[in-house]
């Protein structure tokens, strides 16, 4: 018997204790063990739980008890998440966890404690939800140079996404939508603005290039000033508008990593991926693209990728798993002005014939996109590929011409 | 320091030769020790090789050396493949494989020498070339009821079908350029007839449901009968028509399984999979629908499968992976003539109004389908869900009344 603590009983939570429950056979067969729910943390009381014995308010508890060996930090935050995990890995317990914000502030500090203390720190739940990504990435491609991770990795921006190019909703109207169905908070922000997928994107990158990547240094938007008309435009170019958290490492070293909305084939296989589903594409210099598709949150997925890395956890007790990555710095980045991309710019126009070919002169040979009701005092083009440095400087040349850059979204080369 | 050997040097072993020489220092951090080639087993010689110095005729070359821990079987077939992994495992020895028809025949008589001899039996590499599936299905999915399995196994038919629905070409010409550009053999029997699919989602079912499911025992059709006019008629219905390999365990216990090309919903996440890729769909009670995407064959991508799976034998040379499955027969799978679905028939139409009505006489209330074009002398028609053997008495009925049925493929609810 393998005793195990779960530490937060909200959505993940008692989706860990359920799966746990329901699923107990077909996990002593994968172990040959059972896996016992010893403890479970939360300030709140459930004296309806058919677990109602199990429940404690402190955690000195789950830290004190020898016999568990396992825990599933599954509360969300920083804080007191940062501190348990911390004092667990450093008693020789291993942690799994489903808090991206956590590994993606902390887990380059998390691993090293863990390695320390003979200890695993796993986090398959903190990116896609219960899609495999970190385990196969981890594992299966060890015998790859992964060249670019990039995916659809926030699936309330998606679902919004999906709604105004299906349906024609607005953002403001499907962002409702999202919430009223629960794919959605009441804040939003941390998802329409980028942040969530950001702290993906930084474990993705770290795990597949071997250096911490912190938010803080990654270039993020979100998808708040997309409005229809880009919408309509993106799709006479072939395109959707989806948000990707994207990195590429350059023949330098460094990573080209950032989150933002862009113009996408409807070829890519990641334009087919649509509402609140996920989807990740790793770029292998053996495997060519693999692509990973499912839901990228919700209560049983998630929590079935945190009861995996529980089961991986009591396989390994007396042995490490070689997930691990060193610490990194903003060194390891390319500035954001660097970076290269096409655009996508939709201008105000007087004139369409005069700005056509002002954008001619500043960017060079442009694609003019246009749509069947487009609305004739816009302009819509797509520029060569340059720096963000160059197209800052250049839309600052249309501006003092007069010409509104009324959105400027990237076009991705995916 | 691990000492591996390589059991032939064809185009998957020496990828696996290369891959291990080129990513040497990656391979070294994931496991902090060298990787040896010490033995290379092919009846060819390769004087100008690098490794010429470790080729050799003779199997017990490799049986004998105690140093060789983990052995790559890539030769391909059963004979002497077979034998050769026998004594392997025997001996003690981990035996990683990408031969498929080896496992999809041997597997549980395989794994459950393996398990007595405490070695390890991995074949990530036989299903899905580059693409993880074997390891993510195994380990992350632990934590879950498999429902059902289904995917475009096979890169060559998949090709074929692309070509002839994206750009017109007929199945011979689609094949020959197949051939031309390497996807498809000479003889292309294996991948046209289904074979190769047959065999990797027998794979699939056996590791998903724990009981061997042997090719034999499964319905097996290929796509030598699809018509350019099949596929006009599946896109105005919506739909392509893919290859798919399915397994779905129904309430009795019974394994649903079958190859069979299938007109699929341009809205499935299978339909957008093109030209060789191959893609896989898993169905848990838990994660819902995960869908994994890649190059399904090739040199590199299939040889890096193989190398994971050294990686991960070297990783556990004392302890065994749990991938485990025992035999079966075919009690564990449902008779074809009781498997339910849809079906889509093109029949020969002297007079078209009588036809559609006496298909809905025999078959209820049917779906016409029709595309610009079509040959007035044909009727398509979508049938409601039945059984296969409802599905052929009813067709006898047809063809009384001197109707031919033209072609006639399920329809996936996929």
């Amino acid at each position: 018997m393998v005793s195990v603590a779960i530490m937060g009983h909200g959505v993940v939570g008692s989706g860990v204790a359920e799966i746990l429950t329901t699923h107990k056979k077909k996990l002593f067969a994968s172990i040959g063990e059972e896996v016992y729910i010893k403890h479970i943390l939360d300030l709140r009381e459930f004296p309806d739980s058919p677990l109602a014995d199990r429940f404690t308010k402190n955690f000195d508890d789950i830290l004190n008890d020898v016999e568990v060996e396992v825990v599933a930090e599954v509360m969300g935050g920083i804080n007191p998440a940062y501190d348990y995990t911390k004092k667990l890995l450093k008693a020789g317990k291993s942690v799994v966890t489903s808090n991206k914000e956590l590994v993606a502030a902390k887990g380059a500090e998390l691993l090293a404690i863990a390695k320390e203390n003979n200890a695993n720190f796993l986090f398959e739940a903190s990116v896609g939800g219960g899609i495999p990504i970190i385990r196969p990435m981890h594992q299966c491609l060890v015998a790859n140079n992964v060249k670019e991770v990039a995916g659809i990795l926030n699936g309330t921006t998606n679902f919004i996404l999906t709604k105004m190019i299906a349906e024609g909703m607005d953002f403001d109207e499907a962002l409702k939508l999202a919430q009223d169905l629960g794919f959605a908070e009441r804040n939003p922000e941390a998802d329409v603005e980028g942040h969530d997928a950001c702290r993906k994107i930084c474990i993705l990158a770290s795990l597949a290039f071997g250096k911490h990547v912190y938010p803080d240094n990654v270039h993020t938007e979100g998808i708040t000033k997309i409005t229809l008309e880009d919408v309509k435009y993106a799709a006479s170019f072939k395109s959707v508008i989806k948000l990707i958290g994207k990195v590429k490492v350059l023949d330098n070293g460094k990573m080209d990593i950032l989150v933002a909305p862009m113009l996408i084939s409807k070829k890519s296989q990641l334009a087919n991926i649509d509402y609140e589903f996920n989807g990740i594409m790793v770029r292998g210099d053996c495997t060519g693209d693999v692509v990973f598709y499912g839901k990228g949150a919700g209560k049983l997925p998630t929590a079935s990728a945190v009861v995996a890395d529980i089961i991986d956890c009591c396989k390994h007790l007396k042995t490490r798993k070689y997930l691990y990555w060193a610490d990194g710095t903003s060194e390891n980045i390319l500035p954001y002005n660097e970076s290269e991309t096409a655009v996508y710019l939709r201008l105000s126009a007087v004139d369409r014939e005069t700005v056509i070919n002002k954008a001619k002169e500043i960017f060079g040979e442009v694609t003019v996109i246009t749509y069947e009701g487009a609305n004739p005092n816009e302009v819509a083009v797509a520029t060569p590929v340059m720096t963000i440095q160059d197209v800052e400087s250049k839309v600052a040349l249309l501006e003092n011409d007069n010409i509104n850059v009324l959105s400027k979204i990237r076009i991705g080369d995916l």
